[in-house]
């Protein structure tokens, strides 16, 4: 994604961002890039008062930075409210994501009763089952598999082998990564006291809009109802999602983070890599949990926890601080013991040795 | 899954059970559904005392209920031995998996000495390689990969994306859920100082029958020998299964579980979420290892360990609540020291507070 | 993989590696196992002492043994320098993978401005987008997806189902197993107070030469510049790899280990398996971290680190013992500030029990 030939002024990016020019406004602008590798055409952004100090040496062509920013700067600069999402919509103007491949293809294999919107696209060796509605401007990649009477909204974009089992509901401007899988089924098993019995998984996933989905998800489908993934959530890779469980609005979901059985996470909730969610759990509204911790209890609203089992964020700082202590606190606790032992014995009581373990 | 057209009286469903109704053995029922979402033609089920109690309420045309079970009701109920159990099976016949695929597709693509059985189904795009064996009715969903020389039993059912590579031995009934990965290499090098050389993986993986893997599993061929998932072993999703592994018979393995190279983990085990089985461990029959536990050692049949280090479960239970209170702990033994230094001072030596640190 | 037909001499196989024969170098062998499982026209190896040791019963034809190794043996021995080194080139030699697929399928899907080497395969449903270019005999398995731009070096294998994105660079005698992903956007977006907005990821991922990559990894594309994997380097399966990490020459990553953004992995790295390294970390060369660690800060050199929070591996062992105490430790602190409480009572202070606690 690294070619590309479009040219555009200082004047003409900041229009697109609704920034402020300070500077050459008709300075010359074809690429972004990150601060240490910008160059004379091209375009970076600061935003942190360590990075913004460096910009009197910057080689940047053009720098966005935050509205308050005044000082001497080597490079024209935009200012900007929010410097990181100007550059991000910066960047989305300089490297469009291009597409070699276009309408249906005919090495994919499509259902009876599909309804495609305009311009969809199939890729190759895509699967499509029975009674598939696609939505306009919808994109399958090659090798996708599509289940019967799936539903995916407008502007959706589904990458190469990727797995939407049947009856999946999947909104509008939803982006799910390769070899994600979405509609298994849940784990869902009963004993008899010899063997498991299946208990069949009668529900759907529904994947609301602009949802993002990384690579490697495995999002199973409800036993009764649907699993939930709300609208703007975003996971990274390998995320597991279990059956019945339901994501609020706008939470993001880091790598490796498993979500047991109908667990109920709140909006803007931030979920960190590795984190294990246990079942039927609420994560309240805007709570935050660490990288790798287990979360065992149901967690208010705003609260911002961490570690096994989870804690306030800033009490599992202090714990981690006294863990590799362990040892030498047991010595002086075992010290401490003997110490006492020595004062508790009768004054001139001193030859029993022996009793000190 | 949630269209269907299939309507049975309740008597029908209690043969089909092996129930004993209370009530209108005519009622009509057309589906089943979780007891806060059951109506007027729905059958749902209640084993655990909380809804029990509630039952009197209950808006289902019907509903299963455990033998004992002799408190009044507004529906009419089914007396099941396993409840639960008998509620899987009425949703199996309720909400059968239907199918949209059937025969060999003419774009799978199937290699030399293809033997299949009655009924299999081949979908689209799968790749079947030389020398396969497949059983009576098994299904290979659109998009698997199937290596040489492989053998599949009856009734097994492979879903989208999956991958089956060369000489694995799957068993009867068995499922595999989307994009999962039997038989890969194991992780074998070995360094002669100065880089790490390959250990050809010369094995395969035996899967048992009535196995079911989850969506997203890699579960790697042995070195030498086999892979052995034993009759009935569950898998949920993501869950690793290292070369030369072995499981015994009905073990329940949760998601995101690791179990490394030569492991041996007896019948009967469960294995929560996100743990981590170390190298050539052997886990007793009817052992259960908690979430996110770190198994470094052999645990003996019928454990149940928690925690890493893992410990029996009662006590990490009770280790889980003196973690948050180490910085209190810690700080109440120095203060314990201090008070213990004051008192080891000679009776009238009362001016020596610089030696409290 | 067990099916062969090859019968070699041991003088020839200690021909191929480098060894000195102690017994019959004429001695027929048409196979390598385990010493456990080794039989007459077999060859094995040992190279710990408790295998040595047991070496006067051993069934195998031959066996490969240290340099040093002067015990009696029942078997013709080889030795060698490296015996499991050896051992490994002896497995090659006997079962060299097999591949029933050739040539360009008719069924692959080919882009435009194809380059492809000598006896490069492209299997059954695999896609290849425009402007690739493969070297001499790489071979694309069935199912894989190639996106644009792609190059791959010489005798590259990339099993079934796994995906490729656009841009990627791999390099020479680079393995990718089933399933993984390569080049997929890293998980970058930044809010506005409201949503996330998706951060463009216009980077790539590069592998270089010699790499292996386990089953069902996912490796991201950078958000400039490139996600680098080093030469040599092995990983085993589900490993994830987010945007611009890089990973030095020969390390090692063990399986569903995580790897957060711009983390810098030096060379000759040890990542056991579930361990998660923050981003922006350096790792520094030979470093070795522990199964399940938290890495949260950055790593010197040759360090070999455990646990949550990370610290040296040897006070890891001493805290993993003392954390099973806790409960106990707790109960004998609070025991010690009762006693103390009790000596610190005045002499003749007696009737005070109700104070205790």
């Amino acid at each position: 994604m690294n070619d590309h030939h479009k040219t555009l002024t200082v004047f003409q990016i900041a229009e697109h961002v609704g920034g402020e020019v300070s500077g050459d406004p008709e300075m010359p602008i074809s690429g972004a890039a990150a601060v240490e590798h910008a160059g004379k055409e091209t375009i970076t952004f600061a935003d942190r008062p360590a990075i913004l100090k460096k910009l009197s040496d910057c080689k940047a062509g053009a720098v966005v930075v935050p509205e308050t920013f005044d000082s001497p700067c080597a490079a024209t600069m935009i200012r900007c409210r929010h410097p990181r999402l100007a550059f991000a919509k910066i960047m989305a103007l300089f490297y469009p994501r291009k597409r070699s491949i276009s309408g249906i293809s005919p090495t994919a294999s499509i259902g009876r009763h599909f309804e495609g919107g305009e311009e969809v696209i199939v890729g190759a060796h895509a699967f499509i089952g029975d009674s598939v509605t696609l939505g306009n401007r919808v994109i399958i990649h090659p090798g996708v598999y599509i289940g019967d009477s799936v539903t995916i909204g407008d502007d959706t974009e589904i990458f190469p082998n990727a797995v939407v089992m049947d009856q999946c509901i999947i909104g509008k401007r939803v982006v799910i990564h390769p070899g994600s899988v979405i509609g298994s089924d849940g784990f869902g098993f009963t004993p008899d006291g010899t063997r498991h019995h299946k208990i069949p998984q009668t529900g759907i996933v529904e994947i609301e809009d602009d949802v993002e989905i990384g690579a490697g998800n495995t999002i199973d489908r409800a036993t009764f109802g649907r699993t939930l993934v709300g609208e703007g959530v975003k996971t990274d890779n390998m995320v597991h999602i279990a059956h019945n469980v339901s994501i609020g609005a706008h939470s993001i979901i880091v790598a490796q983070v498993g979500i047991a059985g109908s667990a109920s996470i709140g909006s803007h909730v931030t979920i960190a890599g590795q984190a294990g969610i246990g079942g039927h759990l609420k994560i309240g509204d805007g709570a935050v949990i660490g990288p790798q911790a287990g979360v065992a209890r149901t967690i208010a609203p705003g609260r911002v926890v961490s570690g096994t089992p989870e804690m306030d964020h800033r009490l599992w700082l202090r714990v981690q601080r006294v863990v590799p202590q362990l040892p030498e606190l047991k010595k002086r606790l075992f010290e401490l013991e003997k110490q006492l032992r020595i004062l508790q014995q009768k004054p001139g009581d001193q030859n029993d040795s022996e009793a000190d373990e």
